[in-house]
């Protein structure tokens, strides 16, 4: 029987949205920063970060229930860095998947905060593991899931691609420098993901290396793709307009490289995430449905 | 001899100071961002919760030197808020200490992103401590302090008080409001701040309870002195104004209390937070004197 990738993302989703659903109990506390963090974080994104987490925890040979803290971490910082992405002061987004941005929903001041909150929640649900009870390995290994996340996510990651991202505005860039950018605005939270996934399945360093491999060419992938889709996308599909990227003279893929040499491109990356998980067996079919979804998928 | 505070304090920033500026080496990455980091962090704070948390380790029988992880993420953390609190969407503050806020000396974009890199930064410090190779239960104790510092900072604490803060304005509180405000936005990172030098200092249940109690009472009288000191310090001493918060029409425990009164509340305060400490021996004698100095210090 052929893996259904449909149904795994959508029992997967439930799973996440569940988790993240009971991570922020209201009572108690300020009702208004609650609702913002809330907001954003249940505003329906793809969560393809905690699914990838999910993923490679199974392909390692893990139980991918295990690695469910992780993977809410992981949305949170992605939903933390979307939220203060669309402020005034940086893109100056008024929507998101089609609602008001955290700042239009609510003020400027609660949304700065509310991105606060939930970075810092990521580092408290994935310090509030239970592992006392059980091996003593087992809290180095979410010590190292929180290394993981917080150097991805930190200065040297996410950070400086945002920053990139704010100073080549305007300003057509090189292939490289797009790379570089994405690498570090994308890529590094999404190689964390599959890591932190790995590691939490018990991984060995033969496997840790071929997941890394595998998220090296998926990261990159996923945006020429994204990039690819903003060219000739289907609206109605995509539930966004097309062309934006031309309209703001933005540096892309098909703008640098073309159209024809960017789709090359990403079937490429994508090759080379499947070979670099090839030894691995049946339970890694959701990260090989998942490497081929990149540039099949119409939204 | 009695214990010299000035000296003792003037050591330890040293210490902190030292692991502060290691803490974010500049090589490759950018530049800007690496620069407002630095410009917020060695703006020379008093740096009182890091010494706060040396003393803890020390006074429960540790030594300083494990818990500076710890004092270091702790102002890190302290300084973010700072920069995020200080942000036009908040407070919108020009000036802090006598020099441009973050956001004046860069700009608001490079603001929010140093501000968030700092609190990242923080988690990446306390996750990157090797304890590889010493027993087991010390990456127990380091999740444990992840722990304690992400409750404290994130919207149960610290940010739930700044929400508080910024929806009190113009508004006289009861003088329940205002402890609780002050509970969450300064109190619970300076209990944190204790708790966790307690936890690296290797300290019993029965010394944890102690040094949270201590922690409690400082962290009110310091905010307590802070209010006094804004009506009757000296601004040469201070260097800064006095009587703004008066001007802004700010609750605070004089306004409240009267000053009279307030003076009290600050005395018991200390003496409630010596009284936690009582039984234990001279390597608490910081915690003494910091206490002493909350409520007799001039700026």
């Amino acid at each position: 029987m052929p893996f259904n990738l449909a149904s795994y993302i959508k029992s997967q989703n439930e799973l996440i949205n569940r988790f993240l659903e009971s991570a922020i109990p209201d009572s108690m506390h300020d009702q208004r920063i609650v609702a913002a963090m809330k907001y954003s974080l249940m505003a329906g994104g793809k969560r393809l970060r905690p699914v990838l987490c999910l993923a490679a925890a199974e392909a390692v040979g893990g139980q991918p229930a295990d690695a469910l803290p992780a993977a809410g971490a992981l949305e949170m910082v992605h939903t933390y860095s979307l939220i203060h992405d669309d402020l005034p002061a940086m893109d100056d987004d008024e929507l998101r998947r089609g609602k008001p941005t955290c700042h239009m929903a609510f003020d400027e001041a609660t949304a700065i905060l509310a991105g606060d909150a939930l970075l810092t929640l990521a580092f408290q649900i994935l310090s509030s593991v239970d592992v006392e009870s059980s091996n003593s390995s087992q809290a180095s290994a979410w010590l190292q899931v929180i290394r993981t996340i917080s150097s991805a996510a930190g200065y040297g990651g996410m950070i400086q691609g945002q920053m990139l991202d704010i100073s080549s505005e305007g300003r057509i860039l090189s292939i490289d420098e797009l790379e570089a950018m994405h690498h570090l605005k994308t890529g590094a939270l999404i190689t964390a993901s599959l890591h932190c996934g790995a590691i939490i399945g018990g991984a060995d360093a033969e496997q840790l290396k071929s997941i890394e491999r595998y998220a090296q060419n998926i990261g990159l992938a996923f945006q020429v793709a994204d990039d690819i889709l903003n060219v000739e996308g289907d609206p109605k599909l995509m539930g966004k307009a097309v062309g934006t990227d031309r309209l703001r003279e933005k540096s892309t893929y098909p703008s640098i490289l073309g159209l024809t040499t960017s789709k090359q491109m990403a079937k490429n990356l994508v090759r080379k995430a499947l070979q670099a998980i090839e030894n691995f067996d049946n339970r890694s079919d959701a990260l090989r449905a998942i490497a081929n979804y990149v540039i099949e998928r119409r939204r």
